[in-house]
């Protein structure tokens, strides 16, 4: 057990399936108000007249325990009616909405209009869920990821879910970051002096990280804090485990390795955690600026979460320690 | 069979579950090109966002064969996932909405957003259902019933589902009527000179009939068709089938019979269709200024649909001969 000066939250900036299997192993190794998992919104798109959150749902249904977790997205013991009828009458299919994960977007949805906050919404979602910890949106102005790509503009649930990534990508634009205001409760995290460490979880840099980076101030809060800041690599033997990041990175004309996830985040972070099969990386890594460790990043259960989870913090509590001179004892 | 130059379309004015039988009878005996009907949308309502047209789905899943017929609403087959996710959420459950039915309520929200008619959406989820015959909407203007009641104003489906017509009812308003038009199709089928009939199925006179007589011009344009008007009694024996209606008529100080409903058509019909268990109803009602025909109204299955459908246009059809001289030939 570790007994810290800094027993302040642990900030957590997450995407989508990646992102949510660490964030289930945090929230089993920490207690629920030591943990603030910050939810991407760049994903979040308007469909069928209802604002769909997708990194938001799958962190919420992921903690709430109530996941398909072989699909990793969506709900557990899901039905298809409505998208069966909706098929029937001609309607957009192409997202797969489950009828009880539609009462999630239409329950929010109708909030929205009421004029309740996005942060206030998730909130009462997770509650309901039995999520203990916090999951806060990145913000509660709307930003949408557009992906420019050989096909054009996309959105991004087009380029993701409907063109199954197909199209080369050219770059990503996050429509309203900008004029967002980040998530009030989130700066007020970072600038907790107790605050014990910022972990990026193993989502896709471009489309998961990037937009919360792209909020206005987010970026200069995060290099303001004394706590150590740790990413977590989504690239594992030059493969990403799951989704587009490493088609991306070769279509941007990016090596797909660890180091180029090191150079993205270089200058915000303290640490990166590899898998233990890229110790190689270790070699290549500038070790003056940076500190690696190298864990068996792929978690095939629960047990795998909270043990990377484990590791991490352990690792975060040791850069604290290092460098900031924040008490630390391992008891 | 008969021979008519009257051979145009019969219009029939239906609200939900009692007109959606007459309905389908009428479907099955007609060619579809010769069915016109028009459906109440007083009853509609937004509700979770989305705007809901109860008595326009209650008649097209009847037609389209996809009918819950014991339930009287929603579809047969139906899952409720999304209902018990939904109160899970702590969202309004208070109107059902089954999976399937959910997709209807959608794929029309989605399409009104975007500027589509609500006749147009009608007609291309009957498309879609199989339903041969025209279903329309009274108006493609919201037209939205209030029920004054001892409990106050209530919303319609306020009143009718989420309070079980428990509160005394002291009158109606049909908010938007006055600024309705209504449907264009109507009133060209209405002024189409080889008009057969017009037909008002057994539903509530006061929320179901009501509401489209209230339009602006289709109680003129009914008064100056030669055609005949029939109306099928809703009451038997001093009951209404199904509904509140005969609860209605006694909080209104209206008496639970034929005649009461004779006289709330006064002026407007030519020939009133009684069940066969109201005979005594033939003595009092004035025969000089309307025809009267008792038939078994009771709609049990498909067989007793269809015969009414048959005895009510011959009803029409002889007083379309005697009336108007028109050629009627049974051959």
């Amino acid at each position: 057990m570790t007994k810290l000066l800094r027993e302040g939250p642990c900030v957590y900036l997450s995407g989508g399936v990646g992102g949510a299997k660490l964030a289930l192993g945090l929230s089993s190794v920490l207690d629920p108000s030591s943990l603030m998992i910050v939810a991407n919104t760049g994903d979040d798109f308007e469909h069928l007249g209802l604002t769909i959150c997708p990194d938001i749902d799958t962190l919420a249904y992921t903690l709430g325990g109530v996941a398909n977790t072989d699909q990793g997205w969506g709900r557990e013991d899901e039905t298809d009616s409505f998208m069966s009828a909706l098929a029937d009458l001609g309607g957009e299919t192409w997202f797969f909405l489950g009828d009880r994960d539609l009462a999630t977007h239409i329950e929010r949805s109708v909030r929205l209009a009421s004029g309740e906050t996005l942060t206030s919404i998730t909130a009462g979602l997770c509650s309901r869920l039995g999520v203990r910890c916090q999951i806060l949106p990145m913000s509660d102005d709307p930003v949408r990821t557009l992906v420019n790509t050989s096909s054009g503009l996309l959105e991004f649930q087009h380029y993701f879910v409907r063109d199954r990534c197909e199209p080369r990508v050219l770059g990503f634009r996050f429509m309203g970051a900008e004029q967002a205001e980040p998530n009030a409760h989130v700066l007020r995290a970072l600038s907790d002096s107790t605050l014990r460490c910022v972990i990026i979880g193993p989502s896709n840099p471009y489309i998961s990280i990037d937009p919360i980076l792209a909020l206005p101030g987010l970026m200069e809060a995060l290099k303001d804090i004394k706590a150590p800041i740790i990413a977590v690599s989504p690239i594992i033997s030059g493969r990403a485990i799951k989704g587009p990041t490493a088609k991306m990175m070769r279509e941007l004309g990016l090596s797909v390795s660890v180091q180029q996830i090191v150079k993205h985040y270089e200058g915000l972070i303290d640490g990166i955690v590899v898998d233990t099969s890229d110790v190689s990386a270790l070699d290549i890594i500038d070790k003056d600026s940076i500190e690696v460790r190298s864990m068996r990043t792929l978690m095939s259960n629960l047990e795998d979460r909270a043990e990377l989870a484990r590791s991490v913090l352990k690792f975060a509590d040791y850069l604290s320690y290092k460098c900031t001179g924040a008490l630390s004892v391992q008891e």
